[in-house]
């Protein structure tokens, strides 16, 4: 079992109409806030609407259109400028988790004087962020529960996660409700997601019965809750479900204890959105089985069939060999049995740019120190499989 | 799923020589050190030189011989009287969860004008509790990553759980190398404590299968780890899966999500060692076969099937009631097989006080509104079950 320094001190709030004590977190932090969001998607739900209700005695500050895979250019930099500009005192997110991650670096880069992407970069350490509320309406990222966001910069195909204590939300506010709306194609590459948070803690060196369990607990909740999710969106028990085990993701409840495994599949979607702007959860789900069977090995054969065996329910009795590979097959099958495109090619990622983006990937995210480590061959190996 | 609002604010160092971050977390708390400890152990396991040698800079003011079932009076109240008259400004906690609980409890009782007990018994609600940071000796309680503690008042027989989000620790200290000189006694009740918590947890009306997930593991942990310890007090490894499962046993992350179930094996037992300051693990152990046994009824039927089931691994295609049975006397030979004594008479309890106990906790401690709901009969015949 390893060492470990842990603190996430996130309020969640969570249920049928937890909104409702948001003007109470919110008086705590300031009255000059920052409204960020997406798309208008909390518009056509009454979302937008019951926040500005609720917020009426707050002088708000918008800044809406935030992208998925959400840009430096212009999105972190106006909310930059907007904070400065107008002395916001807290960032309230509406939105999924790329609204949120925006958010964060705009708290950060609020704070500090020079070029925010110094922050983002690691170039600079940030000495403060404004503090962060949120409201969350895709169950996906975990983004919620955590402190780190990632921001895409187009213009040099980077992806970067974006880590830092000082992004803690101060409070998330969760109501399943405001999922119902999210689409098949959203709901699938949210379980996506989150299964591969849950994946990149699982699949290590190092890992304790305890936090096998829950990640198995977590994967098995999000594959059952997703179908029905899929089946009848307003299935509130499911919608709910599915929220908390997303939301627990990225903070490290999951696997506290576990060795690092360098989240390779992340690291390789990372490229693959960065340069295609593809959709995170679907890149994932994509990665997941070519990453999978290229590295199972005799050394890692036995998380393999740990993995078949509780996850999926695969006889015990079979050769290790046969439930490993049952268990990739499975992993793929499931994706695909919720309506994720399992090629590269049919979300538009053709071989023209592989060798790019595999020698991205190799000399940025040091994958020569993950779980397996992996070489730009062998990155390249699992594009070019994935296509 | 149930609706929540939950934070646990608490820094968790985690591991092997973990406390040589004390003293950085200690400055930022203040210099004036109120040190609690209990009947010398630690001093035989060299964390009190230790200690003292990490805080030489500190002005420490020492309360040690804290009691397991912490007593209101003397140790609060002589803790009290310590922090107002040297102006504590942070307590540090080295032991078990007896001591970390009655340092919860002078925490509240520092920053209060009046008598403590008002507090403790909920009639006055804290406005302020001084800093608490831990170093943790034993894995049972949870109370280093808890908001509550348990404190007896001897002259009335209450033993109270004092909680207010107030009383979280700043941060705790958890280095698994400090339990190894844990008592096989003292090891097999913080087992059957730490399991009993999360039961508390998982039977329950209406839970999630993610929160069923986290619970069997958790149990499962816990007997797999507790056998490796008492057969090697000095295994790093089962020491630290051992301490972690019980660490997040009451803060509410096995089951976030789930109903309340009342606690009710908490609450008969609090009256036991009350009454007769017995091992509350002990006590915990020897009620939970018998209430499960008296609950078992059709409603509750498929909660002990799952229990039995996935916990102890019995065979799906049985009969359920038989699984339910079966899963019941699992649980006693468990315990048992750790070494527990299994009858309240091995403890020292004879029937001379039942019905007094079986009175007061049916006055006290609402278990009308339980789970399964008991009254002073329902009390009563587990007790003498008990026997």
């Amino acid at each position: 079992m390893q060492n470990f320094d842990y603190m996430t001190p996130t309020r969640l709030v969570f249920g049928e109409n937890a909104i409702r004590k948001l003007p109470e977190a919110m008086a705590a932090l300031g009255r000059r806030v920052l409204l960020t969001y997406g798309g208008g998607s909390i518009k056509k739900i009454g979302l937008y609407d019951r926040v500005r209700e609720l917020l009426k005695d707050f002088e708000i500050t918008e800044l809406p259109g935030i992208q998925p895979n959400p840009k430096y250019d212009p999105s972190v930099l106006d909310g930059v400028r907007l904070c400065k500009e107008k002395g916001i005192e807290v960032i309230l997110s509406v939105g999924g988790g790329s609204v949120l991650d925006c958010s964060k670096a705009i708290a950060a880069g609020a704070c500090y004087d020079g070029d925010p992407w110094d922050l983002i970069s690691y170039k600079v350490k940030a000495k403060a962020a404004l503090p962060i509320v949120d409201i969350i309406t895709l169950a996906a990222t975990g983004s919620e529960y955590d402190s780190g966001g990632v921001i895409s910069r187009t213009e040099t195909n980077d992806k970067i996660g974006y880590i830092d204590p000082l992004l803690y939300p101060v409070c998330s506010f969760l109501d399943p409700r405001y999922t119902f709306s999210v689409s098949k194609k959203q709901t699938a590459a949210g379980c996506a997601d989150a299964m591969n948070h849950i994946m990149e803690q699982y699949f290590c060196e190092d890992s304790t019965l305890l936090n096998d369990g829950f990640c198995e607990a977590g994967l098995k909740s999000l594959m059952v809750n997703a179908r029905v999710c899929l089946e009848n969106p307003e299935d509130y028990r499911a919608r709910a479900e599915m929220m908390f085990a997303c939301t627990l993701g990225c903070n490290g409840i999951y696997a506290l204890g576990n060795s690092e495994s360098g989240w390779p599949m992340h690291a390789i979607e990372h490229a693959l959105s960065a340069y295609y702007d593809i959709t995170h959860g679907e890149g994932l789900a994509i990665i997941t089985p070519r990453w999978m069977r290229h590295i199972l090995s005799e050394r890692t054969l036995p998380r393999f069939v740990k993995y078949g065996v509780n996850v999926f329910g695969i006889d015990a009795s079979l050769p290790a060999q046969e439930i490993a590979e049952k268990a990739i097959d499975a992993t793929y099958a499931f994706f695909e049995s919720i309506g994720i495109p399992m090629h590269l090619r049919e979300v538009g990622i053709g071989e023209e740019r592989i060798d790019e983006m595999a020698h991205h990937i190799a000399v940025n995210e040091g994958l020569e120190n993950a779980y397996v480590p992996l070489s730009e061959q062998d990155i390249k190996s699992i594009l070019v499989a994935s296509l």
